[in-house]
């Protein structure tokens, strides 16, 4: 495979155009997948899934290339700038973890997800997780296999987790966990006994998609998405994904309940929000590259939370609301409280509050390590799941649908995945209060409908640094601390505290 | 760069799994260049540039890989099955053409084309060929240095044509438009001096383009567009592109010619099911993928020309024309009359009628070989090309958007691409003159809104056989005869010669 390149140029710059390749193959690879999942008709599959398997198998081989490991030798022996170390700090990982997995394996995950997608999109339709069972099943068999090429000695569901926390230890993530479960489910206890009854009947009824779908542009026009740089479509499963130049935000509606449709749009723009901060001269290094999962989910959740569940953001935002829904007649503490809602008997997780939530992310970290470890088999993940809902929860879900098929994580294979999510929210609280005591009159500037001070905080302190600082690191140069869970606990405490009277 | 293959895997074997590879490579490719036109954000260029860019060298790297030469030599001396033998033709034919042009330069001519696109929005839009004027300048540069590393001895713009048409020779396709050139322009003349006016009152007015898009949606249906494997969306200029799984159209709507808007509909319709006929089984493999340009705009003219601009299309279609647009009181025969009135003032290709049609073609073929050839600079295509339309078609424009600025081919470097819409109009005469000879009643069956067996004749004369025949051979054996201008002429002189009493 010939390259060009000029004979003056460095080991490290030789290196940096070798991996601008390889991440311009994977965004590639990126622009395939939002297509299948926003554009691509039904029968499109099998085209796609070699497409996006060949994409994914040639990212991986020309990261596993020999020249590359040797060019990343040489620029590692060649006196690096401190940038330029931190730019190796973060190939050198790829570069190892990627190197022990064999091009085959890498290419039958791929494939296999391709395929897993439709299957659980049917299988979810039609309450049908047989449809499913075996995709899931192969992807429990293929990651393993991938977790045993990566370090044999190790918990598999540890290996899995750096996947997408390379630079966060479990045991600190568990231990996090740990301490928020533990409060948590003694404050949802406390709820469900408590007699206090939130404002939520101005926001019951029948809310069209079209007319949601307009107040969610709305509302991305209001917290500054730039619409040059994005778009909004609709997804079974929101998400969003592109690059700093074109970052790209889905949802979903429902008719019955547009303040999870709203919420679920602001959450995808905070993850837009980072990727459009990340420098535009450095696209495609590490430095022009979103941080870990924990981090990208501490930017959603800062902006579904911490703003759009905020009193203040209300304060400026019901007007926009009831333009679009004239019928809602709700002041704007019943506003707050209708987005506050602690929702006892919700099944769903993309639609829970922000305290049950992470009890429907716990769930899915117990069972994914168990399938992971072999202690739970695929067929009997059903009633495993319904059983841990009924246990932490105390409901149990009537349909898989509403059940363990309500996500498309697992169809992709990503088990390690569903823990980020929690720890994201608490990152996010840390980042906020840091924000709040850096921003003179935050609340007021975001009553007054005033989102940029914000935005270039987080720009500035968290955005702009790409894979620049490992996650702990990061956190402790925006808000002075290590990550913990303290400001979370701090938050959630006086929130809900007040609004349950506690 | 390891490539896992089975031990007993004949050479045929990995070379049919290395260019599978390559065309799903390209076929990624394909989804980018589709999101960049359709959906893509206003700002998304630098990246979608350098992800294009890389998708195109990887493609190119692994077609010139010495081990796909290898490959190919010994599938050659390995005794190959007629089948093989005429995938091995294309083939060698695609690496010969490839491996004698340096990687770097296939970079450079997708980076300029992803730049040069933006650019040429733009200066169309602001009527400013000033704009565009450099990236032309920068294509015809590189396209020049192309032709001379595939054969510095030949005419560049011989070799660049072959791009398109590898298997028609330039001086047969010559000899082809020079009759049909004669033909026409006498025929213009006779029109022009022509007292007869065609009926085309009916279909003057506002057309709301929502409404012009639910009927082209009725018309796609109407012909039998698969949806689940398609869509239609629009683009500033039309196109189709995929696969035989995902056969996407786009179109535009003028809301002032809904006529155009249909047609334009319609020939996309054509490409795509040309597209969606190519075999399954095939994906990814010369036998899966479509013959060269020519034949593709056989199809597109076929569905357009002879099916939708007849009599026998205006009978079944005009109702529901007028269930879109109830203002619209026409007869069949004064819509066939609307469909083929010959536009003697228009200066837009993809506007004109088949007659003129022609002509704008000509004029773009004569003005870059001059391009290509040096006789032409691009600071003088402006005044040159206003001055082609002076001298053929009696018409001078008054703007460089609706002169020179109109079509997106040079701003993809595609010099050699025009002629084949021509020659795909001929062959179209041809082909539909055969399919008529073989199906009882054509005609009727396309008044009775029946176009399954036309579409079946397609996919069982051309469609199927994807690139197993080079273009005189798929045309014989679908016609009986070798590729002329004959049909063509029978058929424009006997339609025109009726409309305009000539």
């Amino acid at each position: 495979m010939a390259q060009s390149s000029t004979e003056a140029a460095s080991a490290y710059e030789q290196l940096l155009t070798k991996y601008k390749r390889i991440a311009n193959v994977e965004n590639a690879g990126g622009i395939l997948s939002w297509d299948q999942q926003v554009m691509m008709p039904d029968e499109g599959t099998p085209a796609r899934s070699q497409q996006m398997s060949a994409l994914s198998a040639l990212g991986h081989e020309l990261l596993t290339d020999d020249e590359f490991g040797e060019l990343l030798e040489a620029a590692e022996a060649d006196d690096p700038t401190d940038e330029q170390a931190d730019v190796l700090r973060e190939l050198r990982r790829d570069y190892e973890r990627a190197v022990r997995v064999p091009n085959d394996l890498v290419e039958k995950i791929s494939a296999a997800s391709s395929e897993a997608i439709p299957a659980w999109k049917q299988a979810k339709a039609e309450d049908d997780f047989e449809e499913f069972a075996p995709h899931l099943e192969k992807h429990v068999e293929l990651k393993r296999k991938y977790a045993e090429h990566i370090d044999p000695d190790r918990d598999p569901y540890e290996v899995l987790f750096e996947e997408y926390e390379p630079c966060l230890p479990l045991e600190q993530a568990e231990e996090i966990l740990a301490e928020v479960r533990e409060v948590l489910v003694s404050m949802i206890e406390d709820i469900r006994e408590s007699d206090t009854e939130l404002a939520v009947d101005a926001f019951e009824g029948e809310f069209a998609a079209d007319e949601q779908e307009a107040l969610a542009r709305d509302a991305l026009s209001t917290l500054g998405y730039p619409w040059d740089r994005g778009r909004l479509d609709t997804a079974p499963h929101p998400f969003s994904s592109g690059t700093q130049f074109d970052a790209r935000v889905t949802t979903r509606y429902d008719e019955s309940d547009p303040l999870g449709s709203l919420f679920s749009t602001i959450h995808e723009f905070g993850h837009a929000l980072y990727t459009l901060g990340l420098p535009d001269e450095h696209y495609a290094t590490p430095l022009g590259e979103d941080r870990d999962l924990s981090v990208h989910e501490s930017q959603s959740r800062l902006w579904e939370n911490h703003v759009g569940r905020s009193r203040a953001f209300w304060k400026h935002f019901l007007p926009t609301f009831t333009e679009h829904f004239s019928a809602v007649d709700a002041s704007v503490e019943e506003a707050y409280e209708a987005a506050n809602q602690v929702y006892e008997d919700n099944l769903i997780r993309v639609e829970a509050d922000e305290l049950t939530y992470h009890l429907h992310i716990v769930i899915r970290f117990e069972l994914e390590r168990a399938l992971v470890s072999g202690d739970l088999a695929v067929e009997d993940v059903p009633e495993a799941w319904n059983d841990k809902y009924e246990e932490y929860l105390g409901i149990r879900p009537e349909t898989d649908a509403e059940g363990c098929l309500q996500d498309i994580h697992w169809a992709y294979g990503n088990f390690g995945y569903f823990p980020t999510y929690s720890l994201g929210s608490i990152m996010a609280a840390q980042l906020f209060d840091a924000a709040a005591a850096d921003i003179d009159g935050l609340d007021e500037k975001l009553s007054d409908g005033e989102f940029g001070e914000l935005r270039t905080w987080l720009r500035e302190n968290v955005h702009q640094h790409g894979r620049r600082y490992e996650t702990n690191d990061l956190v402790k140069r925006a808000t002075g601390d290590d990550f913990a869970a303290d400001a979370f606990l701090d938050y959630v405490e006086s929130k809900y505290g007040e609004l349950y009277d506690l």
